[in-house]
């Protein structure tokens, strides 16, 4: 019997996904050698201007309209789609499998259909691979599951009641815990904006797919948003990204190396183009009373809220450890600006020993000290990468623990949040109670490869539980984002993070802010993050 | 140094007892010798005309209604129930503490009051020991923690904060996990309908208190019911009790040998003697956002429902392991008949492997083995007792597990709620889905001392995490109630059930029935007790 090294497992996968891409008709024509720093341009270059307008135009609820009242079918925009993502494949390499035949099939099929047979009907959606999907292999971007089956997921199952249409699936990080996108099965997933910086991770391939607009919505797929992975990626590429409270909607179907415990929760959550393409998204799934199936779900339509009085805005400026890079300070001071022009109260957030909050939570991630995530990479023999030894072996509070010290930091994990929520009824002390925080979503714009080693700006709302929508807000400006030379580190981890940035190095990267409420209030965050819109000048 | 035994310890703590016990006013005349099978008479021969009608005649709403319109004083009232409870004490054993001073002192602060300073007004309100109490010693039934104090505790708080008065602290097993009351600090409990009966546990002192109209409303304290701790003792005590979802109510502040796990979550729950007050007891609580000091608990407010159109009831005739006592299944077909009678759909529930679920929730109590449960009883000496053993040494999953092992035994444990979800939802096929399920509360009444060993029918709605509500249907009849000498039992759990009745052991005892709905339809259970009751012919 032959022995299959690693090597040859991984190139199975690669071999099915170029299939799946050899089956692009027309095929694209030549992508210009070598690919420019930002892949932003291309789609114009290489589409035609019809499948162009229809990709770059609209988002998920324009396209829906048009699908509604057949000014466009299904199977034109499904084949824009494909298109696109193997363009944006081509480009930043996000995709593990386009389902061309599958997909124009499921198209044409719903063009046929005399009436829509739900609120997504014939919408082209992406999914992260690690999410699963019936009848496909899942095998999270570990060789060693390369050919396993994909196990039921409920939420693909709701949406694809609703009428969608699945295209396409996109990569992820080893161990799906880096906020990065690289593995040893198809490389590493590059910035539509500037391929020297990462897309961002977990669910990088979304991201950076969403961000070429090969996608108007993607899943964040397989652990969900556990430590950023929606919202690093949403942020590093320009889009918009949403981590609801966990246990709203349901998780199952992900791939997972340590499925069962539960004393962090992910979450899965959607990177759209809009902000209203997350209320439909939350909406279609909760129509659906997921919690009939899934019964460790939260028993709670979605109930879309209204600003009434003026907001109370906080504003995370630091988080007390490692100072955001210019021009993340410079996003929050605008939208501040504005947000005061509208009327809004804005006063600054006191972050609450958000150090200890990292001690907690990444010891919380591993309790094992990493073995079960570490298992399928020793299973293979393929490479322990070095994102995966930063997070599983170089942090302090990582480590295998009995089931008492476990129970111990569950315990130190509850009394923590609930100092944050007394912490947070104390605004009221002085007038209003804060109704969210502005702040970071990480500390600066996407980060060069192998640098993104700073998660507690997104970590923080996970270990919390408190909901967060990452919306995008400016750029970097090589003008009025410069250095501050003059600034003095106050740790390692500062001093890192300071040493990174220079305009130059982050040319052309997106800069987004996170809207951050209280756990449950998901429909208040959505609020609030279009008055705060409305107080930007955007509709 | 002198060493202190165990004995010594336990000693001190039963000395605090008897000097609080000292101060009733006047004293309570002799008891007869020796004590009668059913403590239920005392009452009127040993209190006053007033102390008696004051805690015979009325429920926790009407109190309140005369306590706001003054027509009685809190003092008063306190005294008459510091005072039974002092008797329900000489009679079954269940107090701990009786708070004589400062019950009085409050009482009086709160008659002179010019408005009422919240919904409980005045109430006196008893609170098991193990839940803790501001101020006061806390050892939740180990001798080891004889003399520690107690932590902070928001439900507490919460219920001072709306104006009631506590006055009594009550007994609960060691552990905290038995079905019925018996320590080394203060002994047996006992059943205030039949002494050769148990009272129930883990909320014991409160179930006999209750039971003995000592107390209008008791709150079940530390562990709360994660196995059946206030549904057990409600329903061998005749009176109601509600176990909510869990994380709808604060559960801080009862004394934990395993804080920290979350695998299978306790919830307080209270134990009223009457339906009307479960809901002010809900309402109360609801009402100060607790959510907002502890923010594990789910965001929704009480908001009671009412019954529009006829319900669809299932009977659990039996687990499909254990068959129920005559006088439970007696109990089952009364209701029945009259649900039938009053339009409703009645139809059999199938039970859906009950057995496999014990062995989940069994091992989900203990995943340590027991180790942290037993600590605190090898670190002072006391004896285990039987009841101890039984549940940490002799059940078959009960084990020492490690992590990876812990999370597995969490994934089937999801994969069976997942089943029994599916399972209900089935319902619908033939027509309307099940509303609720009728099934026995315990495989029997009241059972007699160190017989309570089958837990199923109660930490079933645990592990899946149901709402259910206890309500007294009848009591045991010696005509009616016959052993069926027929019955050929069907395993040994079986047997051991079926040979421990006879009509003449459980006279007198209270038989009732528990209620149970889809996780978070607590409001819907309540709405369909009423519902029920009244078909009952009751109010």
């Amino acid at each position: 019997m032959a022995i299959t090294t690693w090597q040859e497992k991984a190139q199975k996968a690669r071999n099915l996904r170029d299939a799946s891409l050899s089956k692009v008709d027309p095929p694209l024509g030549p992508l210009p050698d070598p690919l420019p720093l930002s892949s932003q341009g291309l789609p114009k270059l290489l589409l035609t201007p019809r499948e162009y307008e229809l990709t770059q135009n609209y988002d998920a609820i324009a396209l829906l309209k048009m699908l509604r009242e057949k000014t466009l079918t299904s199977e034109e925009l499904t084949r824009a789609f494909l298109r696109r993502a193997a363009l944006a494949q081509a480009a930043v390499n996000c995709v593990t499998e386009l389902m061309w035949n599958e997909a124009i099939e499921r198209a044409k099929y719903l063009d046929s259909c005399p009436e829509p047979v739900g609120p997504l009907h014939g919408l082209p959606i992406s999914v992260k691979e690690h999410h699963g999907m019936t009848g496909k292999t899942n095998h999270a971007s570990y060789v060693a599951w390369i050919g396993e089956d994909s196990g039921l997921n409920p939420l693909n199952d709701s949406l694809y009641n609703a009428g969608c249409v699945y295209y396409v699936r996109t990569t992820g990080p080893q161990t799906l815990m880096h906020l990065e996108c690289n593995n040893n099965i198809y490389g590493r997933t590059v910035n539509p904006w500037n391929r020297n910086l990462t897309c961002g991770g977990s669910s990088g391939g979304e991201g950076a797919l969403v961000g070429m607009r090969g996608s108007v919505w993607y899943l964040q797929g397989l652990g969900g948003d556990i430590g950023g992975s929606v919202r690093a990626p949403a942020s590093n590429c320009g889009v918009y990204g949403f981590k609801p409270t966990a246990k709203r909607i349901p998780l199952k179907g992900m791939k997972a190396a340590m499925a069962g415990k539960d004393s962090v929760l992910a979450t899965f959550g959607p990177l759209t183009v809009s902000r209203d393409t997350i209320h439909l998204f939350m909406k279609t799934l909760l129509d659906e009373e997921p919690w009939r199936l899934d019964p460790s779900l939260t028993v709670k339509p979605w109930t879309p809220e209204k600003i009434t009085t003026p907001l109370k805005i906080a504003i995370e400026w630091s988080d007390g450890v490692v100072k955001p890079h210019p021009p993340v300070i410079r996003a929050m001071q605008e939208v501040a600006a504005a947000c005061k022009a509208a009327g809004m109260e804005v006063v600054d957030w006191e972050p609450l020993d958000h150090a200890k909050a990292w001690d907690i939570v990444s010891g919380l991630y591993f309790p094992d000290g990493g073995e079960a995530a570490l298992a399928p990479i020793i299973e293979s023999g393929e490479p322990i990468l070095p994102l995966t030894k930063f997070i599983t072996e170089e942090q302090p509070n990582v480590k295998k623990r009995d089931m008492h010290q476990y129970w111990g930091l569950c315990v130190e994990r509850d009394g923590y949040r609930e100092a944050y929520a007394r912490h947070w009824s104390k605004t009221a002390e002085t007038g209003k109670e804060v109704d969210v925080i502005i702040c970071p979503t990480t500390p600066g714009a996407a980060p060069l490869h192998e640098t993104a080693r700073y998660w507690p700006y997104t970590s923080q709302w996970n270990l919390l539980d408190y909901p967060t929508v990452v919306f995008p807000v400016t750029f970097v400006d090589q003008e009025k984002d410069l250095k501050d030379e003059s600034y003095v580190p106050t740790n390692e981890q500062d001093k890192y993070n300071h040493e990174l940035y220079s305009p130059e190095a982050y040319a052309g990267a997106p800069v987004s802010l996170s809207v951050v409420g209280r756990r449950y209030m998901d429909e208040k965050v959505m609020a609030a993050l279009e008055a705060i819109e409305h107080a930007m000048g955007r509709e």
